[in-house]
């Protein structure tokens, strides 16, 4: 999608901006571990500038027109100055991992600044085996995990050797808009918005079918969410009052173990990740002496939707379902067969699509209303925590020819929760990142323990499970 | 001053919390360098925690009675983490002074959390030539820079060998108090004020002379602060709306260089800082393309007012002077002059007793009020930047054994006010810390350089002026 200079924001970035408050900061990213040694801060500070023009709202920021019930604009930040948004740092000595993501969760604790692009990159020197780290923080509203491409990936190759992707010529900023501009353009906004919306009618008559589906569709679909508010999240020590202090924890695994219980055990990735976040949460919250006895929390799933015709949508097609989480049964095949057997059933029922709905609906109210329906979305009264799995590429990737070694992935807190888990794979790999409430969530690395534990049990019963199943096949030779 | 659990903060203290906005903070500090090798982070802890006792008032946190009006207290933490308040880091390669200041301004960026005991202490680690630095900063409703006692203060011992000065027992937090409890309180400290008021009015009966003498010259310092507010200071780009960065450069000197300007040209040391800043701001002007013909900045600079009777007041007795900055005196002995005549007027005319007068005022005034008398105090209309001199100890410190070998003072930036230049000596030292707002002051080590400049030119002139004197009493032989 261009990203221009006085675009709009859509309803839904626009909702993550009205959603942010002191504590609960609305910045994603992620901490990049790379094989040493560091390129040295001029080098980098070059590399972001030679290709900065691949993602033009990097340097652009955030413009509030005069009248407060509209959408606020992209604008060229005509003071934009890079030393500001890429920074140098160090780990103390040793230089341990835990070292590392102690810096990261203090970075990821300080809100960015709105008068700025939204964004800032660290380069922190000192990770132990001569290895070194790039911390990435981008606003949400700047960028989705799904769709959305951050200054971070547009700094990667895929060979060793940088490609060369100078732009064509040097960055001139288009000045910054008068507030009576900003009016004017109000206007002209709200005189468009009908043609937008007598296009897509046009469109139903063109195409009659399509949209009759595309209603129903969406009518179940509300229904669903409808029935989801009847039934609340459970209580637990997860949906309390956050500060703006964070912790952050990391867990390592290997996508060959998610595709062995996939064989092993059916489901899909996502419900294995699913069961072992379960698991998890289930030996944390006996750790502190609670009950799981018949207890299912629930974890919000984003997920990308794609329809064939992406004519008339604008911004952000992130969605959500509500995901099951059994912290009740202690046994890791029985636990996966009930998260898959709920997840095929939201499949059918098409809540994922509701949540679209909700997201577009966001694209034509002014952030008055919007503020409203955001809070509907980061409800505790629909979800205890947010659980995402964002595929990556299964090939190594280079940044000024190091290569990157593992990827954590950092969400973010909505209000009233205390716990967000972040999966990303890579390479490979399938890694957790746990961002947490510093003060209430002090015991963060019991759960990071619990979600390897769980892991390390379900894969053991895979593998039983396939050797099992190769006996029945084969039968011994006497 | 005893530091106890539901004490009062004093008005001018509420004046820091009240007048703190995202991009104006409130918090103070210092960057200390010392000689290597870092202690560890764990010796760094336990050292700290060995010392708290001494500063109460750093594990006690603020709590707000429901009703607005009304002054906070300061109560026990009953949650107080030592490892949150002190943080471990480090300097990327190479680790020069540049990278330290600028890691310290990233810190001072950042606002204090206000649901925690205000302060921060960084171990800062890989400082060239084996030297680390800590930084503290801690909110001005905390400590002043004059009378307070900071925790990084309590860390010191005058030999290289600590001193045991572990607590008798271990820290018991006092209960946080119910919002009903502070009301009860609120309700008795209302009743008690005229009690306050009334044991002032029995002083006065029983020394009628020293209270006669205290209003008049109350009243004739009132009429001088009058006199300011029809002498605005002059429109510079130092007084414009500023943002949540900074900026921060430092510049280091001798106490044996301002004795020898005392010497050789009279006044005090304060009076030659001033010209120095001036002549600091004079070059940073011109540099700036602007006009300096009849140009005479204002500076605020604190001072301390101490009486003969401490009966009966509370809290910060930090007082105000105007101090004047003749940026139009190019040359510097003539500029010392011009403020040496100017500083001895201020003194003789008691305008620091009348800054004095409105702090005092604060005790009684609930903060909506305290919100305007605040602003008073840092309106741009009195005063271009504030300059404080701090004298400290003239004899080496040390920490954990180490040498503290630089001290280098950081102020805060009121709103509309992108400069503070704060002076501390240190053990023959006398070292500027200039904090700055990071985009509008893009150009502060310009006026670092040109205080250097300033310096040299001043100490030049008198050691001239002092062969000079010396080749009147000595007439040469022939």
């Amino acid at each position: 999608m261009a990203q221009r200079h006085l675009d709009r924001l859509s309803g839904l970035d626009v909702s993550f901006l009205t959603n942010e408050t002191s504590s609960s900061h609305m910045h994603v990213g992620a901490i990049l571990v790379f094989e040493g040694p560091p390129p040295s801060y001029t080098d980098l500070i070059a590399h972001v500038h030679s290709r900065l023009h691949l993602v033009p709202r990097f340097r652009q920021k955030l413009s509030f027109p005069p009248v407060p019930t509209s959408r606020p604009y992209w604008i060229d930040d005509p003071t934009f100055n890079l030393e500001y948004h890429v920074r140098h740092s160090a780990l103390p000595s040793p230089g341990s991992e835990e070292q590392l993501r102690r810096t990261a969760a203090r970075i990821f604790s300080q809100q960015l600044d709105r008068t700025k692009p939204l964004w800032e990159i660290w380069l922190v020197q000192g990770l132990t085996r001569g290895r070194f780290a790039l911390i990435s923080k981008t606003h949400h509203a700047l960028v989705d995990g799904v769709s959305g491409v951050d200054i971070a990936t547009v700094l990667f190759d895929v060979t060793p050797v940088p490609q060369k992707l100078e732009p064509d010529g040097p960055w001139l900023p288009n000045p910054e808009p008068s507030g009576a501009g900003l009016m004017a353009r109000d206007a002209a906004g709200l005189a468009q918005a009908p043609i937008g919306i007598a296009r897509r009618v046009e469109q139903a008559t063109r195409h009659p079918r399509r949209t009759a589906r595309g209603i129903a569709e969406a009518a179940e679909a509300l229904g669903q969410v409808s029935w989801s508010f009847a039934n609340p999240a459970p209580e637990v020590p997860l949906n309390v009052e956050i500060g703006s202090h964070r912790r952050f924890e990391w867990v390592r695994t290997d996508l060959g173990h998610f595709k062995k219980i996939k064989n092993a055990c059916g489901g899909t990735v996502n419900d294995a990740v699913l069961t072992v976040v379960a698991g998890g949460l289930r030996i944390w919250l006996q750790n502190r002496g609670i009950r799981t006895e018949g207890m299912e929390l629930s974890a919000q799933v984003p997920v990308s939707i794609r329809t064939d015709d992406k004519q008339g949508q604008l911004g952000n097609q992130l969605a959500a379902i509500r995901g099951p989480l059994p912290v009740y049964v202690g046994d890791p095949v029985a636990r996966l067969g009930v998260v898959r057997e709920a997840m095929d059933g939201i499949k059918e029922s098409k809540q994922a699509l509701g949540a679209e709905v909700i997201a577009r609906f966001n694209d034509f109210a002014p952030p008055t209303l919007l503020a409203e329906a955001a809070r509907i979305n980061f409800s505790t009264r629909l979800f205890n925590l947010v659980v995402t799995n964002v595929p990556g590429p299964q090939l190594p990737l280079y940044m000024l020819g190091r290569e990157l070694q593992d990827v954590f992935p950092v969400g973010f807190l909505p209000a009233n929760h205390a716990l967000f888990v972040a999966i990303m794979s890579y390479n490979g790999a399938v890694n957790f990142g746990l961002l947490a409430d510093y003060d209430s969530m002090h015991d963060l690395d019991v759960l990071a323990r619990g979600i390897e534990t769980s892991i390390t049990e379900l894969v053991e019963a895979a593998e039983e499970a396939l050797v099992e199943t190769v006996d029945e096949e084969q039968p011994a030779r006497a």
